[in-house]
């Protein structure tokens, strides 16, 4: 069984930057992520994407500002139990967690911190039947990965956000043919990126299928193409490598929403004191909480982490007195 | 008169990201700071100190650091009035503050920010009988504003820590004759200045004048001359144009304890919805506010800001929805 301080139940940039403030007041941390790889929606969703609200950084990579937060963490050594999602807990009688993941394994924890962003994502998926046959790596794709696997490619990307605008321009570099289908004809992305995906489409360089829904998936074993129905029910049969419906991600809390904390809608009530649940010992951080004036940034998230960690400390030694050290006076001592 | 939405009291890292959140809500800056940089504490006090707890910069130079919150600023186009303390406001017709400094600067604005950090350094003062008379250019001087005052002229330097030291070094090739002074035996800077410093005494580039007291200021108009003692009680008068104290600078609230809004001890209480101050329409963040769970903490300050100027918004904007743009979708669009 793993043995823990705090257990963070999300491994995003809030959950990463919890383990440098924790490791300030000397307490570890394990985390548990259900996504393959730390980094939460910034390296799932848009590694590769330039954030511009990350205070003291004009501009960075979300990838890049992940491995930052994961070098600062370095000193503190957390551990990691990844692509597995928290199932349960159930107090012991020293008042510590014990947390069950869906894959069986153990964790005992003095503190739960979730900082599980807006949740687990799950992709939307558009209604086409035996879609799941071409799942895994047989044609169909939720997300992009890696936009190399679509180099020479035949791709059709459906959609009408960001994401479906941003591949179908990214991707217009990359694939040997690239057509964009949407239900109907306005898109709800970027004006700069409809008016790129026009011009795109004006020039030859992708093809438009609007007022288009996929009707049929045809292909034995991989995919071969994609049928579309248009307003007048007229069948569009366009012969394809790869469909990749963009329909955006929805989040579910998961197993969490039955742990017995108040919700407000899909978020986790806290006390912005210390970003303690109504739940003693569970605390919640990041996207995944709400308050009075909360605003969903991550340089929100940093500020939450930090009087988390002062909260729990507290929690845990109710007659010590912490004074603030600063780093610039005290540096970095790791573990 | 100088007209902006938000008068930021405070060029410090606190006030400089507020100029880019505003910013993402097209509301335009004013920054006013009694110091003579931009950068507050950090660029004042420890420019070239390592910070360790900036989420996302495993360690940032402080200089550095206001460097890249400036560099972020910059879409948004921000004024500034340094070397100026604010003093009073007054409440408009229109509900917007006439805010006015020290050296008479004008300043409407719809909302006051309070991110004063310590508050106000006001310079520490030898206690000297009638120093008064040789302030404001005739003669004393706490800060080096502008080191060009001093070239080809006699300077007296008093004090013995960093900017002491710093400034000797510095002024031993522009001033016609420098002279440090020191109470005692021993400096307290950096270990280098401190050489390089007994270098120059020993170079015959500077004087020395160790285990003395400023005694007496003498001079009809401007300062013409400066009496010290030594420990055995010896009088030794020094002709000089400047004197120039560096006994380092101590945070005092200033002006602003008298504004009206609830302290505690030497901080503002604020409502942490959105870090407004008891009178509407004037808002405190970053160190200088208090409310339970406060740390005092840069990356603490950067969440006031983002809150702050949402509820700014909606104070000036009751009418108007917000939705939350987030810079990745939409990038940054200044003015």
């Amino acid at each position: 069984m793993i043995q823990t301080d705090i257990c963070i139940v999300g491994a995003g940039p809030v959950g990463l930057f919890a383990i440098f403030e924790a490791g300030l007041l000397k307490m570890r941390c394990h985390l548990v992520d259900a996504l393959p790889q730390i980094g939460g929606q910034l390296s799932e969703i848009y590694p590769k994407k330039p954030i511009y609200d990350i205070p003291g950084y004009p501009t960075v990579l979300a990838q890049e500002l992940v491995d930052n937060l994961v070098k600062q963490a370095e000193p503190f050594q957390p551990t990691y139990t990844l692509g597995e999602r928290i199932e349960t807990y159930e107090r012991l009688e020293d008042n510590s967690f014990l947390i069950k993941t869906n894959e069986g394994t153990e964790i005992n924890a003095k503190i739960i911190c979730i900082a599980g962003g807006l949740g687990c994502f799950e992709p939307r998926k558009p209604e086409v039947e035996g879609i799941e046959r071409f799942e895994s790596g047989k044609g169909i794709a939720y997300m992009v990965l890696n936009p190399e696997v679509y180099r020479g490619k035949r791709v059709i990307i459906a959609g009408a956000g960001d994401s479906a605008l941003d591949w179908t321009i990214f991707l217009s570099n990359v694939a040997a043919e690239v057509t964009l289908v949407h239900r109907s004809q306005s898109f709800r992305g970027a004006p700069d990126s409809v008016e790129k995906v026009m011009n795109l489409a004006a020039e030859g360089k992708i093809k438009l299928l609007l007022d288009s829904n996929i009707q049929a998936l045809n292909g034995s074993g991989h995919l071969e193409s994609v049928s579309f129905t248009n307003k007048a029910d007229e069948v569009t049969m366009v012969p394809t490598d790869y469909l990749i419906p963009l329909f955006g991600l929805s989040p579910k809390l998961g197993p969490i929403e039955h742990w017995g904390l108040n919700l407000d809608k899909n978020a986790i009530e806290v006390n912005v004191h210390d970003y303690s649940t109504n739940v003693p010992g569970i605390y919640a951080i990041g996207d995944i909480n709400t308050y009075p004036g909360k605003l969903k940034l991550i340089l929100c998230g940093f500020h939450e982490a930090a009087l988390m960690c002062h909260g729990a400390y507290k929690y845990l030694n109710p007659d010590k007195k912490v004074t603030l050290k600063y780093t610039t006076v005290n540096g970095v001592n790791g573990f």
